[in-house]
């Protein structure tokens, strides 16, 4: 059994709870958590919840720790620092940041011989891997990649930032032409505002001014303003009702062509429709930790991300089993 | 440069010739016949071509040595053959066959020090490894393959050896309607007939009997009689002008859940449209040539399948640009 360690207990830890149930040579070992432990109440029964400042002195128990926490904030010094007493991964997605965060990552796992994988989970993670196939299969092509229809927290957070705002919700939703135009294999060229629309739902407050709100999101720079953006206002009850949940999902298209001249097109496409992102995301994490375990049993340390890993480690099946029931 | 070499100058030798030129790191060193060698005109100049006989004189010109015929009588007996003297790729395809075939790959390629790839194409290929992908992150789920729309080369064969057939070309095609109640999350069960139907385009001979061919066709056991077939009857000249093309295709779906009680649904799908089955094929079995010689370069031995190939070794960037851009 590969004994899993979570770092927070989020929606991502509580997603990556319910993966390890879903898989068979796995155990949930340990939780650590920055509140009270004793606040905490696992799905998982007889489950030990730590003090995250006490995760080291169970790194014995642990065979891979993954760190469930934000990238803004969290995973910049949490995976680094973590990396140096057990092996980790985890979900770090600003992709701006990715070669830093490499770096700091690699290490601290190489000086204490642990593997460490970043950016797991669906983007980066999944659409990452599919965008690096299909680019070396078609390598005189164009990609595109369309987020949603799925909620933003980024965007969320930031309506609800909005003077007079109560609360709210934010779907970024891409624009069904600008899918079909790529699907037929066109390579158009898009600028922002063709490809996601952005639908909020908004409850503002008592006797704040609506038309103001409206106006103060759809201006918003790097948010809004570049998107064709909706403001629907609701009442807490529905947002509560309608808006409960976390879905999310995506599409990554390569349009390519083929042939002495360029004569034959071929469209390569991969699409997420996601209930839940943290619990998708948890399971991409999860089947990655048994990747992790198992490269590191063969002596690989250092920083990994999922261009690294070769599929074969993902899955519990032996290699004649993959052989014969998958390829 | 790695330098490629080509045994066999079919459809799918040509596609990978045209899949070279758009790898700039990459050189055709040589074609390999069984035809007379000036009988061929390659596309690409100035490139020597050998009698597959005397390949193994050539070895020390070829990095990679991709096999390009058929996996019905060639292959079973040419990887193994050429994997005595060349790093070999191969794209074999006959899925019940795959572990016997391995089994012969990977012994002559083990005791000389080669490595050989088999079964690198889109299904098998970029479709299982879908399968792999997904599965591991959706444990409790199901998966399904849809082909088409597109030519199948076996059925095309047998319609042209029904009694009064002069020609014929026959395409698979997916039930739109067994297509949504999979996106659907439904998980249904399917028997053969329901995922997909046969169209076949069919020339009879002068004064053959049209009733009794379609019959012939519509009843073949395997091939036809456990689908729904139509049967047209066209000319030859429209065979030509309509259906002169290669063109294939499909979808690999996995439908799964996620949650404590499986309350979350997620759909994973993976699609292609494919305007050249045999310049598709052709490009991935380039990609899969460069990631051969890498891990040959690195000392790996033996036979090997997509499976065993992390993500990185098929593309030209370096690794901090993968990170950088790709990821």
């Amino acid at each position: 059994m590969i004994r899993i360690g979570i770092m927070g207990y989020g929606n991502l830890g509580k997603g990556i709870e319910c993966a390890i149930k879903q898989n068979g040579d796995m155990k949930l070992a340990a939780v650590f958590t920055r509140r009270n432990p004793e606040d905490l109440k696992l799905l998982t029964e007889g489950v030990p919840v730590y003090k995250a400042e006490d995760a080291k002195d169970h790194a014995k128990e642990i065979d891979v720790l993954i760190i469930a926490g934000g990238s803004a904030t969290d995973l910049p010094t949490q995976t680094p620092e973590y990396a140096k007493y057990f092996n980790v991964i985890d979900s770090f997605d600003t992709h701006k940041n990715i070669p830093t965060h490499f770096a700091n990552v690699n290490a601290a796992a190489k000086e204490n011989n642990h593997i460490a994988m970043i950016s797991v989970g669906w983007d980066p993670g999944m659409f990452s891997l599919n965008r690096l196939y299909a680019s070396c299969i078609l390598p005189e092509g164009k990609d595109y990649t369309f987020w949603g229809k799925g909620v933003s927290q980024g965007h969320s957070d930031a309506i609800r930032r909005v003077e007079g705002v109560a609360n709210g919700k934010q779907y970024t939703v891409p624009v069904p032409e600008a899918l079909d135009a790529v699907r037929s294999g066109s390579n158009p060229e898009f600028i922002t505002r063709d490809m996601h629309t952005r639908e909020c739902y908004v409850v503002a407050k008592d006797g704040a001014d609506k038309a103001k709100i409206e106006e103060d999101i759809k201006t918003m720079p790097n948010y809004f303003a570049d998107y064709n953006t909706t403001v629907n206002f609701i009442s807490e009850e529905e947002l509560k009702a309608n808006h409960a949940g976390i879905p999310h999902g995506g599409f990554v298209i390569r349009s390519g062509n083929t042939g002495w001249n360029g004569e034959n097109k071929h469209i390569i496409e991969y699409s997420l429709k996601l209930d839940s992102n943290p619990e998708f995301t948890g399971s991409v994490l999860v089947a990655y930790a048994r990747a992790a375990h198992r490269m590191r049993s063969e002596g690989m340390v250092g920083c990994k991300t999922v261009f690294d890993v070769a599929p074969a480690y993902l899955c519990p099946m032996s290699k004649e089993e993959m052989r014969a029931h998958l390829l």
